[in-house]
């Protein structure tokens, strides 16, 4: 052990981290010793609050440090359109895209029956408890474009639509509702040459009138 | 913000490591996020661990917790051979290599005139010092072999000649030691077509008879 032992736990502990190894888990310990003990002071902190003050938004599922999260919170935001995501990572990535002004609802995971997550697993009642609110419509199903993304896409939309129908022959308030997908195509700056069938194929499905 | 106030504080901190940036903060702050408390707080306490903890080696100048660095404390490392480093990293290279059982001096840096960095910045009068006690058998330069590291190997060498002679003539105990360099040439595992014109140069140079 050539270092000292607090390097080495420090190390030990860094190599935890997605993608970190050996290497590069050294080299962020000696980043952190040669800087001022206030940056090791204020990382340590907030890695400790983290933990401390964050739960799931009551309505959305977001990750929140109050009962609603930010985006439910703020009033500029659409209540009657709901973009339904995986992860509350995608709402940071849609929310960069910042083309849109609705709110969320996030279901923590897809449907894979394979890793047993099957559809009580995930915040689908409580979406629909939510649709039943009635201010709900358009729905835009915004899960990944993967296996298990597409799985879910497909169950919510069958869900969703008797969910429409049954409100609306009960007249209920918010019925019907839009059930949308975000477009499948090809990703800007990409050249056909190297698109995959499955992406052409959708591309070429979902062409658009020009 | 899509995200919670002390997700972004998350954020914001861990992109302040070497070599990250936004994509991978947040990666590791979602990582965080979804391990349990204990993962956190370990990682959490090393950070701050280390800055309370970590000092130099009072002979050599390694990270040490203690007033001598582990290796200045192991019996068995061969006190009669120094390895002169730039710093404590090389320290660690050199003992993943695992073919070094002598001790070590860090210098804390390389000459560079550049960026004001003169002998009197490094540790050498305290090499001097440590020579001059009169254990010292063999010196081996070990800083890097660019242009700081070469100019530093080079100043070294012609001090310390001078000290072996001063020693030598004052009928000194430890006198003379010898100073050598780490061997220049190819790299294992590389093709002769890729090496660069300096470093087949020096590997001509310090070809060795089989």
């Amino acid at each position: 052990m050539p270092l000292t032992a607090s390097m080495e736990a420090l190390i030990a502990s860094l190599k935890h981290l997605p993608g970190v190894g050996p290497r590069t888990a050294e080299r962020f310990a000696f980043y952190l010793l040669s800087q001022p003990a206030s940056v090791s002071r204020e990382l340590s902190q907030a890695i400790l609050r983290i933990k401390e003050t964050i739960g799931f938004c009551s309505l959305c599922y977001n990750l929140a440090d109050e009962d609603r999260c930010t985006i439910c919170r703020d009033p500029g935001r659409d209540k009657s359109i709901v973009c339904i995501v995986e992860d509350p990572r995608s709402i940071i990535a849609l929310e960069k895209a910042g083309a849109y002004k609705g709110t969320y609802h996030v279901l923590l995971g897809a449907l894979s029956p394979l890793d047993g997550i099957t559809p009580k697993d995930l915040k689908i009642q409580q979406l629909k408890e939510r649709i039943k609110s009635g201010v709900i419509k358009e729905i835009i199903l915004a899960t990944d474009s993967d296996l298990e993304g597409e799985s879910t896409a497909l169950y919510l939309t069958r869900e969703l639509k008797q969910l429409a129908q049954s409100m609306k022959s009960a007249g209920a308030e918010g019925a019907p509702f839009h059930v949308t997908r975000l477009a499948a195509g090809l990703p800007m700056g990409s050249a056909i040459e190297y698109a995959d069938q499955v992406t052409l194929g959708r591309a070429l499905e979902g062409r658009r009138e020009l």
